[in-house]
């Protein structure tokens, strides 16, 4: 086993021996003096010249060299260094033959983490005889950010929600059809799939985009914006020539010059496309490319960033969401299990069960050339607390780089992984869910008129006309609203955080799909089914990412749902507290003690300057999880990761 | 009183009242062909034309228009509109006569924050003759992100500590001399401040730099980086003609042609330079400074942002480092007081007290022509909340706007404060200290053998050789180590955490000051006086930001001090677990509350954005809070705001 003293400290030497003595992979910008002076060095061609789109910067000097934005294209488009894709082997892997008969000698393989990646690279190393162990940090549950708050499951929680058939999702909600790995998974494992509503639809499951847009204090249906924007573009004051163009538009129209570089391509065409797309703003932020590339003014930032959902991340790499936005285009359709995506965790754990070892989470790493030595304490819940060792020939660490950061690693990796470990940037993301006895968004006015009046009569008017009580005293009144979920201190803390607004919009009348707001919650999201059996429905209140999650998370889970219902109410009126019963769930993945953030949503200039180090090996660790594929946060990107990390370590 | 039904939501209606129908005070960027172009229509005066440093990109575009550079060089300087300084004025106003005799008539203020700015203002305003209320969602302590760990004070603390006379800062720790508002107050409350060592210092109490700089395994201490900084250098693989210049000279480098925009210079130029730096870098991150402006190449900027503390903020404003680095230079003196900076914090408290009422959160702000409602729920921790609502004719807020962004204030505020209370970006940080029997850091080799052998003989030597035992079996072994503090799953956990490195360096032999590491616990510092009649100390492991800092606060409060541990043991060695007491404490700004982060440390075109709507009033309302000067997270810029506030009300 590794030397477990291995000591790479001296004092005032200068023989650190993971140092490296000159830059390799990561390019030495200074002294570039132009970017295509560095590129001119490098073997796998130049891009094309006068590719900039119409106002760009041209900057003097880039972040990354052409083989690096290569490199970093063929992790967009899942292409081996040949530019072929790489999607139909790990599809063959994945859900046909396995791993390849003609593998390496079995060997005892350790695998972190019991997430989606972890889960399945552990199966297909087991079927291809190798000895797996699956050493994962939750003492009750697998899965990763697959969560779903339900009742039993392999994890057989308590019933999460006043009605113990509603369920909702903590973390993968969506699943897109652009994803083949995982919907094949799915579909491999009989599990029924069905459309998931991003828009919500009409009784005929069409499009019917009927949600609400409500910002500056303007609210609109998003089918009336579409058509009419002017009075929400007006109210964020954009220039008259923005006035009467949808926002989604305007952000279509400032990535087009930059599509256009991947467009209609195919092949080495292609993975050359993106590479440019890398190399000219691989080190921009998606705030610099609105504001110096697309010029866009401030004012109209603001709205498609309100709109749009792009106002938290503006700092973060530009190609971030601009590669979101081009593998999913606004045709993408989206899918979801009906008993909760954690039903899929469910099948992938009951091939592996007998090898995941739960509530032992990893201290340390020691590796060497005889092998991987993992030390892991319990948490201690129940009162002991015990450290094991495991041993292997070889790991594959899935865990976040987020959280491998307080993971000692012996001997040190090398320099580029622990700049990638140190520096990538990981987004904080969070939900707050409340449950409601009746599904009211799917109601017209007539059914407000009948529900409302059974809470006692002339209350539809009182609502209307803003004269209902603000004491709180109505919240969960409906007389089907199961009690005992409101204390009478939460009581209080619902009327003081009641809604400003005291006017009441017409019935919302959606199905699926979800309303964006200006206000804390910033996008609601109705479940675009009714759950079996049951009248009501679980709303995700609240869904934010980077500054706008973090500002939820500076409040204790308790404190979240008074506001989140406050802030519903303010886009779809006071009334639907009556059918509150007073249950919500949260969930911040920045909070979460195994996840370390929701995902690894890079800075501008890491996809050069980090990314490239995140999968290789270092010895006999190899690295999975969707922070090392370029989709992550999707199950997709683990997906990949775990098939190309079984085939390194079947293979090696 | 403000009408409470308020109603500023029409549905599909384009009259936002609080909308405007063209951008004002912030830049339309598109339309701007040039950055000059913008300028020339600005009556304020254009920056000379040949003012970018060599190798600076110069855009086509500009964040912003001159005249608001200038409002945000004005706020950096705090002078008037005639670039005249303010502080004069204020160190009048707070230390001298008080606000002027000739204010407005008497007025009901309410003051929502009790930290230092709302405790500050509510004395000024009281000794002028104004009814003043503070409301203070804390239950048992004021003083905001002025907090000391200790036994009594007015928040009457238990012993956070094993020894009773230990104590520790969980904010503020250090105050510049250059902070003329902060010492003079502290000099007028006859507190007593002293030297705080912010580098370590010899008996004499002259400048070390002994303490270790510990990247990349190697281990340097600071004086001897500074004279051969080879090692350390080429550990990040720097170009050669970096090789031997330390990390510091290297920013100071970089950030020397900007500094030529202001050294020297005084009065409207002075106004000027600072103006012609926002206008040039205002919407640069540090990032982008260091590789487009300086050119550095990515090698370097990984040095100096892990040994000058950049790294997790180099997606930040370059403008906020920038003027940090300006304002406090490599010469400015700290102080500390030597009780604690609460102690300031008791002194301010102790002149209002009256005026405090505690345990009162706001939860909705309604305003108009007739004045203030501010309506407040308690937290109910006994048992019962209560709801109270606050009258008055004037409101100074001084909420983060972190947290403002959870209150509704009804009517709307104007766009430009609504847009900054959404977006101002707050930066987390995070401290976890640890107390220790005896103060190990000041030790030589031979207090090390004594004291090590008296934990049982020979221990000395089996430590410098690697053989202590590693399983938490030493940890507060040392025999006046007060017992009971490291329960026996505790202990399981250190060892399991325990430092990777067996390695014993020599002797720290250091007093105050602190060292920097590329582990997770980057920054840690010594106390720089011994706590009178105590023997031990409290070391700071752990003090970090942004990213770094998330990393440390998605574990829970005890899981972290076994990895604090762990990480000083790296840089010290493992012997200085022998005099660990058991007892750690942590402070989560960005978790806390009330606080809702550390400090708005904003983000890239924020500053010219943004910040010039962050302090201008809302009818009645009046904003405080550091937020509201160019000098967050420091003490001195809410007493700024506390006397501009002041003088607001008190002439209105």
């Amino acid at each position: 086993m590794p030397n477990s003293s291995t000591d790479y400290s001296t004092s005032g030497s200068s023989s650190a021996n993971s140092s490296p003595q000159q830059p390799s992979r990561r390019q030495v910008v200074a002294g570039a003096a132009a970017g295509t002076a560095a590129l001119a060095a490098t073997a796998a061609g130049a891009p094309p010249a006068g590719t900039a789109p119409a106002g760009a910067v041209t900057a003097a000097v880039s972040g990354s060299d052409w083989s690096t934005c290569l490199t970093v294209a063929r992790a967009i488009l899942v292409r081996d260094e040949n530019d072929k894709p790489l999607v139909p082997r790990y599809r063959e892997v994945l859900l046909g033959a396995g791993l390849p008969r003609s593998g390496g000698t079995p060997k005892k393989v350790l695998i972190i983490g019991a997430g989606p990646a972890g889960l399945t690279a552990a199966h297909l190393l087991r079927s291809a005889g190798h000895t797996v162990t699956v050493i994962e940090a939750n003492g009750n549950r697998v899965g990763g950010r697959i969560k779903t708050f339900r009742s039993g499951g392999h994890e057989k929680s308590e019933a999460p929600f006043a009605d113990p058939k509603q369920h909702a999702e903590a973390g993968a909600m969506r699943i897109p059809d652009s994803h083949p790995l995982v919907t094949g998974l799915i579909d491999s494992f009989d599990l029924k799939r069905r459309r998931f509503h991003l828009v919500d639809v009409d009784g005929g499951g069409r499009a019917a985009n009927r949600t609400w847009i409500h910002v500056n204090g303007v609210r609109v249906r998003r089918a009336d914006y579409a058509k009419k924007p002017r009075a929400v573009n007006r109210s964020f004051g954009v220039p008259a020539k923005f006035e009467n163009t949808p926002a989604s538009q305007i952000v279509r129209d400032a990535f087009a010059p930059v599509r256009k570089k991947i467009d209609g391509k195919e092949g080495a065409d292609l993975v050359k496309g993106w590479a440019e797309v890398i190399h000219e703003y691989g080190h921009w932020s998606m705030y610099r490319f609105l504001t110096e590339a697309a010029k866009l003014d401030v004012r109209t930032v603001d709205l498609i960033g309100t709109v749009e959902n792009m106002t938290s991340r503006l700092h973060l790499a530009f190609v971030h969401s601009f590669i979101g936005a081009s593998l999913i285009s606004p045709g993408t359709a989206f899918f979801e299990l009906p008993a909760g995506t954690a039903t899929l965790v469910d099948a992938m754990y009951g091939r592996v069960k007998d090898l995941v070892r739960l509530d032992r989470r990893v201290t340390r790493i020691s590796h060497g050339a005889d092998g991987v030595s993992v030390e892991t304490v319990s948490e201690g819940r129940g009162g002991t607390v015990e450290r094991e060792t495991f041993t292997g020939d070889r790991a594959i660490v899935t865990v976040p780089f987020s959280g491998l950061r307080h993971i000692p690693v012996q001997p040190a990796m090398s320099y580029g992984k622990r700049r990638a470990v140190t520096e990538i940037h990981y987004d904080a993301a969070t939900k707050v869910l409340l449950e409601f006895n009746l599904r009211w968004w799917e109601f017209e006015e007539k059914d407000w008129k009948e529900q409302l009046d059974r809470v006692r009569p002339g209350l539809y008017d009182a609502y209307r006309l803003g004269r209902a009580p603000a004491d709180g005293s109505l919240l969960g009144a409906h007389p089907a609203v199961p009690p005992g979920h409101v204390p009478d201190g939460q009581r209080v803390h619902y009327a003081a955080c009641r809604a400003t607004a005291r006017n009441q919009p017409e019935a919302a009348h959606v199905f699926g799909g979800g309303s964006v707001t200006d206000n804390a919650n910033r996008f609601m999201f109705q479940p675009s089914y009714p759950v079996g059996g049951s009248p009501g429905g679980v709303v995700l209140a609240s869904y934010s990412w980077a500054d706008d999650a973090l500002k939820w998370d500076s409040l204790e889970d308790d404190e979240r749902y008074p506001r989140a219902l406050a802030g519903m109410q303010e886009v779809y009126g006071q009334r639907i507290e009556v059918f509150y019963t007073g249950v919500g769930r949260t969930q911040s993945w920045m909070r979460d003690p195994y996840a370390y953030g929701e995902a690894s949503v890079l800075l501008p200039g890491q996809h050069t300057e980090l990314f490239p180090d995140v999968r290789t090996p270092e010895g006999p660790l190899h690295f999975a999880g969707c922070h090392t594929s370029i989709k992550p946060a999707w199950i997709e990107g683990a997906l990949e990761s775990a098939v190309r990390t079984a085939l390194e370590v079947h293979s090696a």
